[in-house]
C-alpha cells in the first residue's frame, strides 16, 4: 500500500537502506540509498530523514544493514549504539534499534516493525477521528504524515482518516521553523489525501485560532512521560498555551512506541539542540547576521495539563494520565495486518 | 544626532525623500532616494520603509516632496490621499500626513514630525526603562528601534535606555516571520547598542520564556484603540497570551501618535493581509508549493486586558485603559528638544 504519491518514506533496498531526502522537499523527490552505518547515522542527523515513526523504522533497517556488514557481535553492538544515538529526543528510534539488536533476524525485525507501523497508523486515525469537528477548522504543526511514519501518520492520520469518513475539515498549517516541515511536507500531504489547507507563519497561530475559529489543535510527538508531558517540534507548546487560552482542546496523537514509561514527567526529557546556522540561514540566503547567538532547541515540552487528549492505537488516553498511560505498557503487542 | 551605525532610516534629501532600503538588510545598507509620489508609495508598500513612526515621518517627507511636485491643490491633496493609504493599519502615516498636508509649509512640518520623533523616543526610553528588570531576560518581537522610528526606538528605545542606565538586560529577539524584521534587524540595532541578544524562532518564544525565565516582553505598536487593544506585527497576539500564561507583564511602547482616538476597541482595526508569496517564498527560493493556500495577516490585535502597561512620551499607561487612554488626546503637544 503506497499512502503516499511519494511511495514510502523509507524501505529495505535489497543491500542498503532507501529512503527520501526529506530536505530537499518539495521541490525534488530524491530517493537514495544508505549503504553503510555512516550513512544512516548521516541522514538522522541531519534529519534527510525525519518524523519520530519514520526514524524509528530507518533505525531498524540501519541495525539490520549493519548486521549484515558488521558480524562481529561488538563491531555490530557499537554500530548500533551509534544509530541509536544518532538524535536524542524521539523515543522511538531507541525502542526500535533496541527491539531489532534483540532479535534473532534483525531485518525481519525491522519489516515487522515496519508493518505494524502501518497498522499503528490506521488504528490511531480511526481512534482519533471522533475528536475532529464535524465541520470545522483545526489546526497543526510541523509534519506527521506519511512521510512522517509508516502509513497516513499520526495527528494527519487522524485528519486523513477524519477526511475519508465525511466530516468536512479546513487545516491551518503552521510553517514550522527553522526547518520548515509544515511549509514544505504537510502542505503536499493534505494536498495529495483531499483535505483543504491553509499555511500559516508560527506567529499567526494566535490570531488564526481566534479570527477563523479552530476548534482544536493536533500534533505528534517525539516523547511522551508517564504524567503525559510531551516533547514535540519547537513551538509545540505555544499551540498548547494558545488552545488554553482559547478554551479550544489540544490533542496529541502518536503510537505507543512514542511513550517513554521510565519518564515520571518531562522534565527528564533531553531537548535536542541544533546549529545556530539552522535559525541564521535559509538555503544558502543569510537571514540573519553571521555572528548573532542563537537559541535552536529543536523540541519543546507540553505539559500533560494542557493535553485533552492523547490518542494511540489502543485509543484515547485522557487524564488523568498518571493512571492512563502507564497502563497502555501492559497492552498486548498490536496485532498488525499485514498492508 | 545618529542614533544607529546605519545612519537616519529616512531623511530629506534637498529634492527626494531619501530611505534605508530595509528589505536588503542585513546584507547592503541601500540608501536611495523617492524622487516621486509614486516612489513614495511603492516604497511604503513594499516594506522598503518600515515601522510605524519611521513610514509617518517619510509619509510626511512624501507629502511635502508632493507639494513641490504638484503645485495644484487637488492633484496634490490627491497624491497625499494615496500617500495615506498606502498601508492601512499603522494610524502614524495617517497622522503625519494629515497634519503634514494642513501646514503652510509642508517641509518645515515633515521635519517637525522627524524632530519631534527623536525627542518622543527618547521620552518613551526614560518612562520604559523603570519596567525593565535590574537583571534578567526580556523578550521582543519584530523591530521598532531606530530603523523602526527616529531616535533609538519605541520598545527597543526602552531596552537600549534601560541598558544604559545600567540595568544587565538579554534580549530574546523573535525572528519574526514572514519578513524577519527581528532576524534582519533587530538583532543589528542591539548589537550596535552594545546589549546581549540571542535570536530564536517564533514557536521557540513559549519554550523560552518558561526555560530560560524571561521577566517580561516589549513590543510596539500600530495602531492603539481607547481600550489599549493593540494592532502589532502578526505573533505579537501569541506572545502576549504566552506571558500571560506564565504570569510575567507583557508591555507596549509607542509614541502618542500611534493611538487612534477614534477608535473604541480593536475590532474596528483594518489588518492589512499581504501576500501568499511573502510566506511560500524566502528571497527567491520556494519553501512551500505554489499552490497552496495561505493566510498571512501583517498584524494581529493584542487585547488591552493582556497588557501590563502602554509606555508613551507622556508616561505609562496603566489599565484600566478606558480612563488613562483617552485622557493623553488632551496632553499638549510634546515639547521636542532639537537635536
Amino acid at each position: 500500500m503506497t499512502t503516499t504519491p511519494l511511495g514510502e518514506t523509507t524501505w529495505w533496498d535489497g543491500d542498503a537502506v532507501g529512503y527520501i531526502d526529506q530536505r530537499r522537499l518539495p521541490e525534488t523527490i530524491a530517493r537514495e540509498r544508505a549503504t553503510t552505518v555512516d550513512a544512516v547515522v548521516a541522514a538522522i542527523a541531519t534529519l534527510a530523514v525525519r518524523g519520530a515513526p519514520a526514524i524509528g523504522i530507518f533505525g531498524a533497517y540501519g541495525v539490520a544493514l549493519a548486521a549484515r556488514l558488521l558480524p562481529g557481535a561488538e563491531s555490530f553492538a557499537m554500530a548500533a549504539a551509534r544509530i541509536r544515538e544518532a538524535r536524542p529526543t524521539a523515543v522511538n528510534l531507541a525502542w526500535a534499534v533496541d527491539r531489532t539488536l534483540a532479535a534473532a533476524d534483525p531485518l525481519a525485525e525491522a519489516l515487522a516493525i515496519h508493518d505494524e507501523q502501518r497498522a499503528v497508523d490506521r488504528a490511531i486515525g480511526e481512534h482519533g477521528l471522533a475528536l475532529m469537528p464535524a465541520e470545522g477548522s483545526v489546526l497543526t504543526h510541523c509534519n506527521t504524515g506519511p512521510l512522517a511514519t509508516a502509513g497516513e501518520g499520526s495527528a494527519l492520520g487522524v485528519i486523513i482518516a477524519a477526511h475519508r469518513a465525511g466530516k468536512k475539515l479546513h487545516v491551518f498549517v503552521d510553517e514550522t521553523r527553522p526547518l520548515l516541515q509544515g511549509a514544505r511536507l504537510t502542505t503536499v500531504e493534505l494536498s495529495a489525501a483531499g483535505v483543504p489547507a491553509t499555511l500559516i507563519v508560527d506567529g499567526a497561530a494566535a490570531a488564526t485560532v481566534r479570527e477563523r475559529r479552530v476548534a482544536c489543535a493536533i500534533v505528534g510527538a517525539d516523547r511522551i512521560a508517564r504524567n503525559g508531558d510531551t516533547a514535540n517540534k519547537i513551538g509545540t507548546y505555544g499551540v498548547a498555551v494558545i488552545c488554553a487560552h482559547h478554551g479550544i482542546p489540544f490533542y496529541v496523537a502518536a503510537p505507543r512506541s512514542t511513550i517513554d514509561f521510565s519518564l515520571a514527567g518531562g522534565q527528564g526529557i533531553h531537548i535536542e539542540e541544533r546549529r545556530a546556522e539552522e535559525v541564521r540561514v535559509l538555503g544558502d540566503r543569510a537571514i540573519a547576521p553571521g555572528d548573532v547567538a542563537v537559541f535552536n532547541p529543536a523540541f519543546d515540552v507540553t505539559p500533560g495539563h494542557l493535553i485533552a487528549g492523547i490518542v494511540t492505537e489502543y485509543g484515547v488516553a485522557r487524564p488523568p494520565y498518571l493512571e492512563s498511560i502507564p497502563e497502555l505498557a501492559y497492552r498486548p503487542a498490536f496485532a498488525f495486518v499485514r498492508s
